[in-house]
């Protein structure tokens, strides 16, 4: 008795490429009737869909004993990249890993249409390789698979990176099971530069390996930025060098549920390898309970008439002591973390604590703010501004602390995450024509679920629909797909963020116009196919199968 | 920036019983309001709640060097019994599997206040050790903690199993990790005989390991029935030995995607082992499309106008060809499938295909059917259940079968699982006001899911609150929390289904005065965390964490 009636069924066999097969037990009447699908992609399983593609129908054989994946002569990429090498290892894993490998014979003959080597030559002198991908980092390629051999041609590694995926998405399995490709061109860079996904690691803590896994299928899905909203009221896990009590006592435990410096480096150098930024946030004045608990006097006493009630509230701004400690704590953060922006949050501060403190009503009395609280919360974010700006740092903060006022850098991104479409279709427009770039979240809160497909719905947002000019336009630098934390833990977190923030990696990527559902749903049913092949645990979109279950409870 | 502002944040300190620990961080508004706790409860983490319980504040320690569940002399099931041999091995490693195992030494004088036995006693004559649980099968038990060893008292092996459970729900740590166990009496039975999850393994494959650790963690929650629907339109995955064409043309894939009767054999004793029946569903007339690949003239031939459309509907109920398929295929099910029940389906039949083949509508004025195609559906299903009668099992229908006017044995039992709550109580008034046995599942449909705790939901609802007379209620034999398959495969199956169903397992096991909604949030929390600790991935309920999280990507 299941109240969805009769369903079209997508038979996934798992075939990439134009060897693609999709098939169709039945074509039933379904709810809602947009989940109906007919047709394979031409565009096989490419996820997101690159910018330019040829294909044609002739197609190549690889084999595990001969192919390679090798540096092109010219590339400036030489054999000491271990960028490079790492992840042509992790490539050739994923194309023959789950096939019985057999061992490379360097003296077998080649067939006639057998590919044997994948070039990646990187054509920019400095090819990147040991630097940090950042917002304006190059991930352009050009992907030529021909005989006799396929080249991948990119300015710096970032490209060679997302070439890399491209090239194993078009490898697909033909009838008897052998690995192919077909003859293709392929000239792709993304449309945002700025693609990211945030994780909460406050509300629950993910141990690190989760956190690498999702790393690992935000790569698969050209995704380039982790947002790490590491600490909120709930818990600090960040273990700070300088401050070791903040997570000493802040944490849901000292141990076992706080992240090291070692922790972190790992997670830094992981998302590198993958072309991936790890942008930290450190979210102030609120969203700070768990700060208190090992920084004394940093948060706001709140009084209960005339005396202290015992509970907290935001930060405080009227002392100097909160200013010396957040100059401390940010110039640590500066050097743990490499990239060029910290998220400073800003959100959602309650001023009721702040108006029950006598001494938070004198200083508003002496600065002559009257009752507009607001103008206090400026007042600490400006300051907070100016000390991370020392620390040479830019910074991102949530859409309030614009709508505040406050005065901010003009390379400042203003994260839009509130309200109806309307509501942030107006909002982006404010902030673009304020002349300050823009991040928008607010139709990616993957953390809300209801029942069905509702990647269809994050798909068809567009960050650049809004009213402005192009000049306008241009100032939107991307997106984040958000998954807070209250709902999600190791348990559960992976496959309700995947496939659904696939469908934001597309939105984020592909051309504007590609915005068709019925090809995305093929193309996306056999890319999570792709990535429980990988080994994670993508959940399905619709009844369907994939060819090599998720294998779970094996260990 | 997340919408949720502050939150009451539950740190779980895995510390059962009477040591239990929950502490709150702050105590800031929610939303919903109703999300607020902040007490421990008194029962410590016992899931589902038993019906009587006396706790002391006497505790006793227990190490793993020592503690032993024996059977006691008296019991009349003795070391042959390998149902309770195969239990005493599972609930000795759920609560001393994690901790630094010591080596059994028979020497060590063990402490004064030390609890070195459990002692299983097994009342009745025959114990049922090597029967099959059924709807009548006793599964009530008395527990004695206390010096100088505990005692389980149950009248047959199904009650021990129940015991055995709530007894490794005592065992708590304390301070200084070790394991130990308040002094308690506890004397408990179920308040339904059926307490069922339904599974569907059409829409989406599980693999034998996913079904076979979910029957592992209904044991946990007192679950007895496995409601196995395991063919549907999309996919026919039940190889059977009479007639292997189903499965060879209608499952996903014939031999990966297929249950094999090796495997049927192994899910119905893992199942049996645990207590839980397993009744398989074989939905007809309706739900059949990959029945119809298999076997030849089963389904409908649908007509467009004076033609055959190609496409097929329901089963023919016409041909004497259908009956004798059925025969034969339900004798063998008979066999394959111990339990008492059979689900027959009966659910959702369209009459647009019947409507439209002209043998049909000749049938339909032979018999002086008119145009009440829902005659012809009953014409069918009563053959059906005089073939299923005649193989000597009791069937369960789903409730339009009983709407139809089909004329039932008087133990059939219908299942409801249609409308509002208003609706679906009134049918249970109707269906035990006929007589009729019956089972709810309409507020559980478990594959539903929204954003937060809609475990609330599920909790609140019973399925004896309708009007009816103290008769009628009686035949109210429980109920089934349903996870259809469209969205759920092997990559998300269990964190969806777990806790969720616990708040089920508990309505339909606990006393109907259990319904403090705090102290079951209290008690489910750390409930989730021990299933996570035995390794089954159940999701949060809210922010918070276990003091071991769930080993992800470990293999």
């Amino acid at each position: 008795m299941d109240t969805a009636l009769r369903f079209t069924v997508l038979l996934l066999t798992l075939s990439f490429g134009a060897g693609l097969q999709l098939n169709y037990i039945d074509d039933y009447e379904e709810e809602p009737k947009e989940e109906d699908v007919s047709a394979d992609s031409k565009y096989g399983s490419l996820w997101p869909l690159p910018q330019k593609i040829q294909m044609s129908e002739i197609s190549f054989k690889l084999t595990s004993s001969s192919f390679k994946i090798v540096d092109a002569k010219e590339s400036s990429a030489g054999p000491s990249c271990s960028l490079l090498k790492d992840a042509y290892r992790r490539y050739y894993e994923y194309m023959f890993g789950s096939s019985k490998r057999q061992q490379l014979n360097k003296r077998r003959r080649t067939g006639p249409s057998e590919l044997t080597e994948l070039q990646v030559l990187i054509t920019s002198p400095d090819s990147d390789c040991d630097g940090y991908p950042s917002v304006t980092s190059d991930e352009s390629y050009e992907l030529s698979v021909d005989q006799p051999y396929a080249v991948l041609r990119a300015p710096k590694v970032w490209g060679a990176l997302r070439g890399l995926e491209t090239f194993s998405q078009l490898v697909f399995e033909d009838d008897y099971g052998a690995k192919s490709v077909n003859a293709t061109q392929i000239s792709d860079f993304p449309r945002f530069a700025h693609r990211g996904i945030l994780l909460d690691t406050s509300r629950h803590y993910l141990p690190i390996k989760v956190i690498l896994a999702n790393l690992e299928t935000m790569a698969m899905n050209k995704i380039n930025v982790f947002h790490w909203h590491i600490v909120d009221d709930q818990s600090f896990p960040y273990l700070s060098r300088t401050f070791p009590q903040l997570s000493q006592q802040g944490a849901y435990h000292p141990y076992t549920h706080v992240y090291t410096p070692a922790d972190v480096k790992m997670v830094i150098e992981f998302a590198r390898l993958r072309g991936i930024r790890v942008i930290p946030e450190f979210d102030t004045p609120g969203h700070t309970q768990s700060w208190g608990k090992g920084q004394k006097d940093l948060l706001t006493p709140c009084y209960s008439g005339a005396t202290p009630s015992g509970t907290f509230g935001p930060v405080n701004p009227i002392l100097n002591t909160t200013y010396d400690f957040m100059s401390q704590f940010f110039k640590e953060i500066s050097t743990v973390f490499p990239d060029a922006y910290v998220h400073l949050g800003g959100d959602e501060v309650d001023f009721n604590c702040w108006k029950s403190n006598p001494d938070i009503q004198k200083f508003m009395a002496q600065q002559g703010f009257g009752q507009d609280f607001s103008k206090l919360e400026s007042f600490y974010i400006q300051r907070l501004l100016n000390i991370v700006t020392s620390t040479k740092k830019g910074y991102m903060i949530w859409q309030e602390v614009f709508d505040n006022g406050v005065k901010l850098k003009p390379d400042t991104i203003i994260h839009v995450w509130k309200g109806t479409q309307l509501q942030y279709q107006n909002e982006m427009a404010n902030v673009t024509s304020a002349g300050y770039q823009t991040l928008l979240s607010t139709p990616w809160y993957l953390n809300r679920i209801s029942y069905g497909q509702d990647w269809r719905g994050h798909y068809k947002a567009d960050p650049q629909d809004f009213n402005g000019t192009d000049e306008q336009k241009k100032l939107v630098v991307g997106g984040e797909a958000c998954l807070w934390g209250e709902y999600v833990d190791a348990t559960n977190l992976t496959p309700r963020l995947w496939p659904r923030a696939s469908a934001v990696a597309e939105r984020l990527w592909s051309a504007k116009d590609v915005t068709d559902i019925n090809d995305a749903f093929n193309r996306l049913s056999v890319h999570r196919c792709r990535m429980v092949e990988r080994g994670i645990p993508a959940e399905p979109l619709f009844s369907s199968f994939c060819p090599r279950e998720y294998k779970e409870f094996t260990s």
